[in-house]
């Protein structure tokens, strides 16, 4: 991957894995965007699959202004929310990334939520830079 | 919207909407998913912002066998889990919506998961049905 993706925003931070992890959640809170789920991927399949697996934590983010009015358009729209942050080792390097929500709107078909997607992804990427 | 929408199956259930909740909830279990979150937007936008929603559950399912094999060959696929499940209500009806997976993974810009994305798309499908 060497901090390219296709459908979001990475860095490689030179931070531990918790510290990152602390980080990104400041970051967000600091944008604007609540953090409402945070998924422990390792513990689940430890717990699920008896694997083992790095650190890697999975943040469900949401600007509560935007989501509203994004839902006020389109109430199916939440098949799409919260937008995901990610935290993960790889072989000892730290990741944060944040998905490209421009990309992720543009499964939906229109452009009526594209002034949405390019705030956030803004927001996200300022996120992301201050990690 | 009226049962249809681009990015996703959608249902209008007889049901109430908490009937429909515990039946997503079940559904998804008997289709090996884990449901890993649960956000209520009704309550997250009385919260943060006053204002007055409809009931909008944004449940997130994942197939752990399926999500730790995608990841080995994408690592930053945690930007696109888990696969949200909605359970809303509008205009007194109940509905309930599975995100298109393989939509969703069109982002990623490639094909090697879309075996997974075919499969997914079909639990989800037949959770929907059985709701």
């Amino acid at each position: 991957m060497n901090g390219k993706t296709e459908y979001g925003k990475k860095r490689e931070v030179h931070l531990s894995f918790d510290a990152a992890l602390a980080k990104a959640k400041e970051a967000l809170k600091a944008e604007g965007f609540g953090v409402l789920t945070e998924i422990d991927l390792k513990a689940k399949f430890k717990e699920k699959l008896d694997e083992d697996f790095g650190n890697y934590i999975i943040l469900g983010a949401c600007n509560p202004k935007y989501a509203f009015e994004a839902l006020g358009k389109d109430m199916d729209l939440g098949l799409l929310l919260p937008c995901n942050v990610v935290v993960y080792e790889e072989n000892g390097s730290t990741f944060v990334a944040a998905i490209d929500a421009k990309k992720m709107l543009s499964v939906t078909g229109g452009d009526e939520l594209e002034r949405f997607a390019v705030d956030v992804n803004e927001m996200l990427r300022r996120a992301i830079e201050s990690i």
